[in-house]
């Protein structure tokens, strides 16, 4: 290796991040190093400002500033519509639409025996508390990926609240062609849940 | 926007980093934020220890922890051949087939009038003042990309170091099919290369 050890140190830890290969890491090392030190001086302090100050919202496990996110402090949302969301940037996604007004509920992650993630490693306690402390949430809209751990894990929760024994319509977002897609390349799945799930026009 | 103004503010520095989209930035700042802070913290670190340790060898250019590189201190090289790069990562690539025994200079960048890249923003000056110092050079290879920009700076530093009046080899890396590469998806111009450079078997 002819670079010095202070990149190679720098590139290996870039390159545990998701989505930055061992290539990519170095290039983005050496832009640190040499062609942008301005700007790797304010992403040294971000990185650290940003452990410092995020923590997980005590009632929806979102990221926050503070003990409680904006979102579930905020007066002005529906309160009877719950969005359960794998991640944070699931909930800033459907956020960003403007078409939802409710509240959510993030999990961190999906239900995953292969992985080695089970129920209690989710923030599925945090919901059940929140249920029952919480009286107005009248419909939980299931946001997860439409895969074998999306599908598993909403049936997890469901079956969960429903021995609560609490009235609670459970929906979940529809799957089909996504809008602008093609339908020569949609997956059989996906033209069957379109096809089943047809609306009038 | 629903993530915390910290998180934004590093996603943001983080789409400024060559390969990142404005997607995976936000993935990497939660993931840095709430699934990893442990690299989070070495990051920070890593990442103003690089700015605070690198600088330019004085005389290849190449990214140094000291004043010359460990290439340039070594006396185990052939100081007879001197490779030409764009930049460190090149050089890294080359270094790491162990193949060459020589010394290096990097250029910085390659000689690009589109994009405002003159000789005086590369270290070519560097380049002919290593020359008129060090006799021991005859043969100069250019390892630079097989593009206009990279054929125009050698021709250019090739001119120029004619104008020395020195006896001194110039060649280039030979352009040809990849090794594991497939004729069927070679560029025209590809396999001319190949062709006019053809070996004996």
């Amino acid at each position: 290796m002819a670079l010095p050890k202070s990149i190679l140190k720098l590139s290996d830890e870039l390159s545990a991040l998701p989505g930055i290969g061992p290539r990519s890491a170095k290039r983005v090392a050496l832009y640190l190093a040499l062609k942008n030190r301005g700007l790797a001086r304010k992403l040294g302090g971000s990185i650290t400002d940003v452990v410092d100050s995020i923590q997980s919202c005590e009632i929806c496990n979102n990221v926050s500033n503070e003990e409680t996110c904006d979102i579930c402090l905020s007066t002005n949302r529906d309160l009877t519509t719950l969005v359960i969301v794998e991640d944070a940037i699931d909930l800033d996604n459907i956020e960003t639409t403007g078409t939802y007004k409710g509240r959510f509920h993030v999990l961190g992650g999906l239900i995953s025996p292969v992985n080695g993630i089970g129920p209690d490693d989710l923030a599925i306690n945090l919901l059940m508390n929140r249920l029952k402390s919480d009286d107005a949430i009248a419909e939980i809209i299931f946001a997860l990926n439409p895969t074998i751990e999306g599908n598993a894990t909403s049936l997890y929760i469901k079956s969960e609240i429903e021995n609560m024994d609490r009235e609670i319509v459970f929906t979940r977002l529809a799957t089909g062609i996504p809008a602008g897609g093609d339908i020569e390349f949609a997956s059989s799945q996906t033209l069957t849940d379109s096809l089943v799930s047809r609306t009038v026009l």
